[in-house]
């Protein structure tokens, strides 16, 4: 047999470890051979191939993002997209199955190929941990971790100044690396798109931790909403094509932070390097295990599931089952931790 | 209610925050007091307390160690030990109730004294990841994270002198922390306690590597044993207090690795720079919200319990289920990475 | 001798290490007494002073920020400044001597304040390294190291998706942090404010490397100003208000970039993670050793003088030396890296 | 002109940035050729080459070891080696000249090569810090911060546990790591091979540090000797076979400690981690600073010269100069930290 294999959407650490160890494992129990399509499915659509022995994935476990590339091409949308040019594409270079690795998009689109009839597998990427299928997907515990390290250091720079420091970090949807990387550096609030809040109670939170002698951390998602933002832009005269764009809501919290309470308060957005470089060792086992899975399933002729992890294990399930809503944090995710803050 | 808090056995990375989580969730959610117990079990019996108040815990959870301090003292053999003396010193003290965090013999104290009527709550810890009970507890994601660190840097200075590199990690019993931190650094093979393998194939893997123009390197857990050891052992006269202790493995293997193969080899014990220092983002996370549990529980009056982690919940068992045997790696989980090896 | 230290200005990592080392060499090798002046010069004139034992220094060196709190309150200007106000604050507090830890702004008001005849010792503090009294001073070198990890990270992602990635790091005037980083790192170009660059230039660069198949990494100092920017404001109508202000320069390059080269580009400003947390081992040296000189120059009574690294050795040099001109990049530093560029 | 380069000794963190730097700046500003020779003089001898263009550059300078390969083969002994044979093989190889990346072993047969007429320079390695020609050598700084962070971790378990720990770095003729990492961790005691001390010395620093109520922490180098040790071991009947060799000295110490104390003490030997790795920044922009200057002084015809760092400035010095007395540590520098002991 013959696989294809793709990395496609935003990069993530662990890529590389999933490719490794299917390539490894395929080629030593099951006598695979392995292509690398460039560019996720662009790769396959336009044919654009690199071999996958033994020596391409040499040492790649711990180096970050993908050594196949990625991009957000559409299956279908593409030139030389949809299934059966696909089909016809993957006979010409004798491709008999597809492993696509990739996030929400990624897998819509293997699952619409998989009912057109290609045999394709899934391995769930997911930085912001927001697909309910699996428990955790690689990426998300280094982005967590630097975050955390980013956090430390912020909150002694705070305690010299008694300064308020907010940090931005990663989750569009989702506040899950907000949740672990506050609960971790100790943040005095949590602010995640699934639970907004008026700057006032923001505010209320940072006073009392300023009252108290302390230099107020605060962590924000990228993707939280102040509740009644868009009232208090109104109120400004701000408009629309003027109010922050995702990945700048701490850019405008600091000021109103500090109007709000004359606590001198300054920003911090971590961006990219959340999702660069090496990844941690855990998320390293974990794409691992997904590697070696998905090839096992394609050993078993299991065309057109998903890896996931459920607790310890990794399981198959379908692509409707990993498809389903967004895995947000549940209110009592919420509720558990709120008495750590203020 | 009066909460005496204790820490017993070796530290882990992780202890401060469940004992954070646990003081500030206790006071602001249920008006709680807190008292902590020196150094495990010694504090109970002899009622040796400090302060557990908010300005006692303040920054701790990204500290090693545990600010109560441990020992090995066992709450039954000590002077002052027995259920009727401690109930006796508990009520001297004021103390309502116990949170315990420590591993399988801390536990089992524990466990004795709930069924002697002492209310008291387990939480469990253990580097080596030993417990049945529960899927992970904090301080096992920090020792993988410092071993990868550690292999990862082997790694370079193994390729520069094409030498075998040989990584002792802890795990008397079990291999967990050698099964993925040698995963995750891509080890040619991992040697733990559940798998006994002959020197003979040990050379066998490093021999492979070799011949492919790499660099070989082996994580193995303290307790693994040779197959044959003894016999060998004893074919070479060695005495039995001559023969290494746990702890030495790696510097038993290197040399016979060398003597096998022709191969300069090389031993690197991790040692205790594995259990202390700052724990990671995902350990505190886990930590925290063990520690959240546990105050949980005892506001539950749940006394004789134990909090564990059950995929991505916190859930309360019986003492009974968290003591069963040993959580050894299974064979499955080694036969999955086997093909990454050689 | 009973000896009043202060940190003032911006916070850097080692500025505990100074204080711990100060504070144990000035305890047991003079019997001196330290107290601590809170929050810079505002504790100096406003007679706020701490208690700076043995206890009070354990285990700080490994802590970043200041545990006495800094400001920008200038001696002078402050109420209860100047020589006669502040002669009389240290009479009346038993204070003989001032040991104040900061940069230009402090060494400045620390060499007035010592022409009017009160007995002040300086230790320099920049993280920038722009003092051209010292080869280094700590801080930098820790906030080359975050720089460097965060350029490390940056690659990888940059790489899958053959984008441009622009890192801004610290350094307002002078380019020392870019430049190292940005050899540490690899970036493709360095953008420093002693060189300033046109547009069409730097996207040379960007382009060369994108066209060899790989992804341009571009390292500049927040205080890069491009050359003919001013000119390109008035072409494109940007009022002086809108122009980026020092901070965010690399949000203004980045756009810039992909027009003109038509590659991808994003930007990440590393801000204050640069200046908090645990120094690196080398400043926590320096920091350590400048520290006790300074006790070691109090003891001698060399007052109005400035410790000083030269080479390996800690030396003392006169206030008025170390206020001489900023320290840049001399264009032979830049000039002998410029074909790792492209 | 066509240069050949190799890497000699024990590897080193920074060694793939100088030849980086080296080929980069050589291939652009200079239009030479590269050539790597494999295993340090090995590959001279035996004309073991590989290509060194810019791709097989691209990237090293953060990869710790050395892409070359490196052996303890001496140009003078081995089989082809002798000035004659080397010339007639650098003249089959079309090697015009020789750049020597070594200690100083490596350099004193590049000084023997160079007298006898072969082009070669040389630039210093050593992770010691024990050549005097230079300040500072790349790998050393790395050293140090992994020891810290090695330190900084134990220090945590000895405060749990109230034990003596006892880390043991590199160092086999001078202490220079084990004065730096000890000053960064803030050890209670630093020992180092120029500074013999009495057990009973040492176990009053380990006493009064644990009278005051904290845990003991030691660095020792590799390299100490006990005073009075060789009499120790007599009067124990410790036969010179099993007298502990360098690198196990740590091992030897704790039980002494806790024999002499009665205070609980544990050993730590880092090893060969300290050897491995990614480079620090610092030590990534100092190795390709050497790359650089190594590569100028062969186009300046400078042969026979090792470059240098003398304060911020790479120099060029003289293999003579090179290759005086050891650099140990000056008894000034120890003294002046000793205060901070105990």
């Amino acid at each position: 047999m013959r696989i294809g294999i793709l990395t496609s959407g935003g990069d993530c650490p662990g890529l590389n470890a999933v490719i490794r160890a299917a390539v490894l494992t395929g080629i030593k129990e099951y006598d695979f051979e392995f292509v690398g399509l460039r560019d996720g499915w662009r790769g396959l659509v336009q044919g654009d191939v690199r071999t996958l022995n033994r020596s391409a994935v040499r040492g790649i476990s711990r180096v970050g993002g993908t050594i196949l590339g990625t991009s957000r091409t559409n299956p279908y949308d593409a030139e030389g997209g949809g299934a059966d040019n696909i089909a016809a594409t993957m006979k010409r270079l004798g491709i008999d199955g597809i492993i696509a690795i990739g996030g929400e998009g990624t897998l819509a689109g293997a699952k619409r190929l998989a009912d057109d009839g290609i045999p394709v597998l899934g391995v769930p990427k997911t930085i912001d941990n927001d697909l309910a299928a699996t428990d955790y997907t690689f990426g998300f515990d280094t982005a967590v971790e630097i975050a955390t390290e980013a956090g430390d250091r912020l909150r002694t720079t705070g305690d010299s100044h008694m300064r308020c420091m907010v940090l931005e970090v990663m989750g569009r949807h989702v506040g899950w690396i907000a949740l672990h990387s506050g609960i971790s550096v100790g943040a005095h609030a949590i602010l995640i798109p699934e639970h907004p809040m008026t700057i006032e109670e923001i505010s209320e939170y940072v006073r009392s931790v300023y009252d108290r002698g302390r230099a107020p951390l605060v962590v924000v998602s990228e993707g939280f909403k102040l509740a009644g933002m868009d009232e208090e832009y109104s109120r400004k005269g701000v408009d629309a094509s003027n109010r922050p764009r995702l990945g700048g809501i701490s850019e405008m919290l600091a000021p109103m932070i500090e109007e709000a309470t004359g606590i001198e308060s300054r920003s911090t957005v971590l961006g990219h390097i959340q999702r660069g470089g090496a990844p941690t060792g855990s998320d390293r086992v974990l794409a691992t295990r997904f590697g070696i899975a998905a090839v096992r399933a394609a050993a078993d002729g299991e065309w057109g599931s998903m890896v996931a992890l459920r607790g310890t294990e990794i399981e198959r399930v379908s692509f409707a089952e990993a498809l389903g809503e967004l895995k947000t944090v549940p209110q009592s995710r919420y509720e558990e931790i709120k008495h750590l803050f203020g």
